[in-house]
């Protein structure tokens, strides 16, 4: 068996089925990548390579991907980072995701309705694409419900106590859609915003030198197994690429990992954000709160209404005294004629609504 | 023209079309079960009363709905009743929207997620079939914001400053989330279950009067204008009946209205138990807004840690000296035929998946 299909088993011509297993294999977004990468090759065995497969070997590119997949499938091992490394490696990781999941779980935090969220995110490209600057907010249900009662309480007047009391309460909601207004704002700008930019900077670049680290170790290992095959020097410069790539990871993680105090920071605006819509929204009920009271006592030292009903009889006795006996009738008797165009009218209009 | 046709100009033969035109014309909702009824009389002219339909008059049921019928399309008046009943009217129908409004936009205001309502009605009915008497309660945002805090925190470890910041604020999310539930609970019994109540018994009652009385002003208004063509007693009788209706309407209107301090006390319930929701949340966020800051500068006082990477030429010398050389390789030579069957098993599971 030659040395490099022991990689490999039955030879690259299985590259195709390689490149699926390790798609559903790999866990990591780094696989993905270098998945990627094979089909950009798109490397077949030509007839003659086909022959020369037992003596030379496949390109560089390659052979790293058959490291990986001999390490995935056979559970072989590569050259293992110190533990303190790895630590570092999977709370990044774990930090990624949770940035990942912050953000989207506060945005739902904001606005549960996830069509409002939808419509907010189009018609915020729409403005983009326009070139307008200013972007709209959600539409706070406190606000809706405001509005409703700010309706009600006009159209039954302030002499009611309860259309009263619904104007009062619609306008401290509108306030208080305000305040939550502010919460979005404030929030988005200390807080997601922040860690939009973490996510698509500091993590972004730690992701990209370890998925160098993890190139320059495969090449490496690949290398080693090589060893009094190729010249030492290869070696010996592979091992300094993976530790300079190394190192620089490191760094990177260590530095992000020391200064995790901005990330609380971040939670600390969040937290601010929220404690100051909570307090102003308790601010605006309570004052309400003391304006219904007084409504309410008011309301209980009036003195109460008598009952009076109007007759009835004496109503249509004086209608009638004053329109002399079947006159309004009559000219009901007349629009007969006009009933039947309303009829026929009404009639056509409802053929065009169904 | 007999006396009656006047009613529609082309006589009954048109009856089909007249609920047609009814049904479409009207808006309020007591025309629609005057429509039902005339479904359900399934009035039509015999040949011997198409013949006679010149001199008898139609059932008494439908010369009502004739009479509703002429007031609709040739816009003539009935007996109109006293400016302060249908003030009383028309507040006591604002006031019925008003209620179905708050009830649906208060529901919004706590749950605004429509999915999280429509499976939390169905759960609940779900339950309630099954004889279950405890009911579910909205999945509330704060508390998947919290669990996915407390989640992370716990992978980060307490050792990391924002890992334990992530522990410490989700925690106090789930309590956020308990305030909540307790605020649902509580607008639930003291504001949405005594609204509903208010419109399925009051109003409801009320909606009943204002029916019967306008089914009684139609047969009056109908026996009027056929005076001196029937006994005067059934004239006097009809107006009986309108007045004693009429009082009936007016006396529930009248003391609903005048209690109307009732309904501003349930708004004043819905407003302690929002203050009362945003009182807790501000202290439970003030007490962690402590803690966090307290974390941020026990953090801040640490002495830094110096950045110091490990060699890896150092590590692997020493994992090589203690393999012996190749030795590791030479396991992942044996283990090729194990990886060709947990290709092929892969291979297979991958079939299945897709």
């Amino acid at each position: 068996m030659s040395e490099w299909s022991c990689y490999t088993g039955s030879a690259p011509q299985q590259l195709g089925v390689v490149w699926e297993v390790l798609w559903h294999l790999s866990s990591y977004r780094t696989n993905f990548q270098i998945l990627v990468r094979t089909r950009e090759l798109n490397w077949r065995p030509s007839s003659s390579q086909s022959k020369s497969l037992q003596t030379e070997p496949p390109p560089k590119k390659v052979c790293v991907l058959l490291v990986l997949f001999n390490e995935k499938i056979s559970g072989a091992e590569g050259t293992k980072l110190d533990e303190d490394f790895m630590e570092m490696e999977r709370k990044i990781e774990v930090t990624n995701k949770s940035v990942f999941d912050l953000l989207s779980k506060t945005t739902e935090y904001l606005q549960p309705n996830p069509a409002s969220r939808a419509k907010l995110n189009m018609l915020n490209t729409v403005s983009k694409i326009r070139g307008q600057v200013k972007t709209t907010g959600y539409p706070q249900t406190e606000g809706l419900l405001g509005d409703c009662m700010l309706r009600y309480g006009h159209e039954l007047g302030q002499e009611s106590v309860f259309g009263g009391s619904l104007v009062d309460m619609g306008e401290a909601m509108r306030q208080m859609a305000d305040v939550k207004d502010s919460l979005d704002i404030n929030v988005k700008q200390n807080f997601i915003d922040p860690l939009q930019h973490l996510q698509d900077k500091d993590l972004k670049e730690i992701t990209h030198h370890l998925k160098k680290l993890e190139g320059r170790r495969l090449d490496f290992d690949y290398k080693k197994k090589r060893q009094g095959k190729i010249p030492d020097e290869e070696i010996q410069q592979a091992v300094e690429k993976f530790e300079e790539s190394k190192e620089l990871a490191e760094r990177s993680m260590f530095n992000f990992l020391e200064n995790d105090v901005e990330q609380v920071s971040q939670l600390s605006a969040l937290i601010e954000a929220a404690v100051d819509y909570h307090r102003q929204s308790c601010e605006i009920l309570e004052e309400l709160s003391g304006k219904l009271h007084k409504r309410m006592s008011t309301a209980s030292c009036r003195p109460k209404r008598e009952f009076k009903s109007k007759s009835i009889r004496s109503r249509i006795e004086t209608l009638d005294n004053s329109q002399h006996n079947g006159l309004s009738y009559s000219s009901s008797l007349k629009s007969t004629g006009t009933a039947a165009i309303s009829l026929s009218v009404c009639w056509l209009k409802l053929h065009c609504l169904l």
